[in-house]
């Protein structure tokens, strides 16, 4: 399956995954959308289990699912509530989406991946950062939380300073292994500079 | 080839290489090593080139070819001067490697690159940064760069400064359309802690 894929810090879990040599048994909360980065798990022989609650992303997994005629188990479900049994998964990830949730609704996600997570087994978690130009765009409802409009929508996004969310608790029971703060200067299409930051992080559950 | 890369960045390139659309033809400088990244675009139907002046390298290169029955084109040569003709490559990387040289030898193989690659072609560099632990490691030669004991071996480093290679000169003849400054945070498996800084450039040959 000669797919490519723009999740390209996926790629660096997998070599984390890849060295921890657990049960080849890996969760996407926030699994859906036009490329699945599953497929990158699936590709290596891993069981692949995923959640999302956009219909929409779901339609689009579909659709890349039929096309390369895989099944990646997407399953529409809110990632705050997951359908799982206790340490069920040695990996857990959720790329680019947990934060489209309260810092609140964040913190419960991340408690329900680690009781979805054996002992020993890694979370990938990441978050936009302050850094990011748009880490105060919109209206502002919480610290860090703001309401974007996107496609029309008014969408919640939650941004994070650079020790958030280890000084706050976000992360009971993990241990933090690796950590990554990035900042990317692009250039949009129209020729406009972009900036976007970020911070991943790799976490073990104690 | 279910190889497994290392080279999480060098994914982000590939993107850029697809998106570009120009004809699959790409040189890495400082191609050796036991997982050659070249393998990646080899996948996606790329015709490679690299060059490496270490015979160790080459060796572990050598092997890597053979276990996968592929032929990556890789020779031995100094990336200060290239054996290609001007323009030859829509694209050229080198990854994790021309920081070995000193800032005078860093600029002149990145003309070197410029030259052998057609108007409109990508070119991906990444240096060491200043928030690295080891930025002011070993004994002082220059401006950032440090001889550092590798396998009881003197070995140069040059870290950069965030804006250092584009406001000396390192890029000229390219625009930057990417730029990512990173820092990474990690656990060695002895449990120490361990700081890394990279900045990474994806330049086009104006």
């Amino acid at each position: 399956m000669n797919q490519i894929y723009w999740q390209n810090q996926l790629f660096t879990f997998l070599l984390y995954t890849e060295g921890k040599g657990l049960k080849k048994k890996i969760l996407d909360c926030g699994a859906g959308g036009k490329t699945p980065p599953l497929g990158i798990f699936k590709n290596y022989g891993y069981e692949t289990h995923g959640v999302d609650c956009s219909e929409n992303a779901l339609e689009k997994t579909a659709e890349f699912e039929k096309k390369h005629n895989l099944n990646l188990n997407i399953i529409k479900c809110d990632m705050r509530n997951l359908p799982y049994k206790d340490e069920e998964f040695s990996y857990a990830y959720s790329y680019n989406s947990i934060f489209h949730m309260s810092k609140e609704d964040i913190k419960s996600s991340i408690k329900e991946i680690h009781r979805v997570l054996t002992k020993g087994g890694y979370a990938f978690i990441n978050f936009p950062s302050c850094n990011d130009e748009r880490a105060t765009v919109g209206k502002k409802v919480g610290e860090g939380e703001y309401l974007q409009v996107e496609f029309g929508e008014d969408v919640l996004h939650s941004y994070f300073d650079i020790n958030e969310a280890e000084d706050n608790g976000f992360f009971e029971g993990f241990e933090v292994i690796m950590k990554e703060n990035s900042i990317r200067n692009g250039i949009r299409q129209n020729g406009d500079k972009i900036t976007k930051g970020y911070i991943d992080y790799i976490l073990e559950k104690k």
